[in-house]
């Protein structure tokens, strides 16, 4: 295992846990870690940016991606198709920079499976409460009723048990500071710096 | 396992990696982090404080408190003893502090075996060079000449296997970030947080 490569970084959360915001703040404070943009044939959300927070790209051009073997990895979320494209992060993890991934509970699966070191981050929301008022103001593209997405809510927080961390998400800059700080532990964990340790003292 | 109890915090380093100086500077940003104050019979060095940095006893002192089963664990250091002592930490964990104990390699594989779950800290220095220069500032108490010294110091630092993180102190302003980083993420482990998991989604 070669001790510096790029580290991978996994987070998902239940809608409304408040991800976007927390993953875009560290990144700020984050300049090795370079965001992995996934491919999806949804529509953009209002502030949604191209080639930020993602590649929208047709059902065919998205199709076609897969033919060609693209994708490390993708799934279908309510008739929408996500993917993590190859091309986008081998580069990135060559050149040394650590990746921040942000999957739902599929996505992580399945990096799970491609990465097995990677480091995966769960975030839930401070209180039921706290999460009801989120998905309530959020309404949602698909006219779900709040009971229905509060459900589903529900049911991604039951995967939690598959990640190495939990964040709840009191505020937005404390959220970032354990981000940050679990990022930075794992980069001194030992094992990932066996060649420096040997290295200091040959 | 109770999730909010106290999280158990190992720190080692050879001498002259600048140990005692990043535990103090951490111990200022972790007010729930208490500080394992060891026994030992060695004599106090300049700056050192009874009470903050040792309790200093006397040889038969100590004796008496191994004999009356006082020590979670002791050992033998160039004639000096040095133990952990039950009274002093006990009632911390039970009121739910985090502890940090500094100890030399053979104290942290005895606190290993009694507390399985702990979190072990390796400090090295950022070269050789400045071991040997940070080695040769401080003079020995017992007249122990460099080259002695520094071989005792690459014996110590080829325990670092035995750790889960490995700091190298480039400085101690860096170090103590980095020490708060694994502190504030092994306490966002998943692992420890299963009990306020289940409370929130009950």
């Amino acid at each position: 295992m070669k001790s510096e490569k790029g580290l991978i970084f996994v987070i998902s959360a239940p809608s409304g846990a408040g991800k976007t915001t927390i993953c875009r703040e560290f990144l700020k404070v984050a300049p090795r870690v370079r965001f992995s943009v996934s491919s999806t044939t949804r529509k953009p959300r209002r502030g949604e940016v191209e080639g930020r927070d993602y590649h929208f790209v047709s059902e065919e051009q998205f199709r076609e991606g897969i033919a060609q073997g693209e994708f490390i990895e993708w799934e279908i979320n309510y008739g929408n198709l996500y993917g993590t494209s190859k091309g986008h992060i081998t580069g990135f993890l060559e050149e040394g920079y650590d990746m921040l991934f942000d999957v739902d509970t599929r996505g992580a699966k399945n990096l799970k499976t491609l990465y097995p070191d990677a480091v995966f981050v769960f975030i839930l929301p401070p209180s039921m409460d706290a999460l009801k008022e989120r998905l309530g103001k959020r309404g949602s593209e698909r006219g779900e009723p709040l009971a229905a997405r509060l459900e589903r809510a529900m049911q991604e927080m039951g995967e939690n048990k598959r990640y190495d961390y939990v964040i709840f998400n009191d505020t937005i800059q404390a959220s970032v500071d354990i981000l940050r700080s679990i990022y930075i532990a794992e980069k001194n964990r030992r094992i990932r710096l066996d060649e420096k340790i040997d290295k200091l003292m040959q």
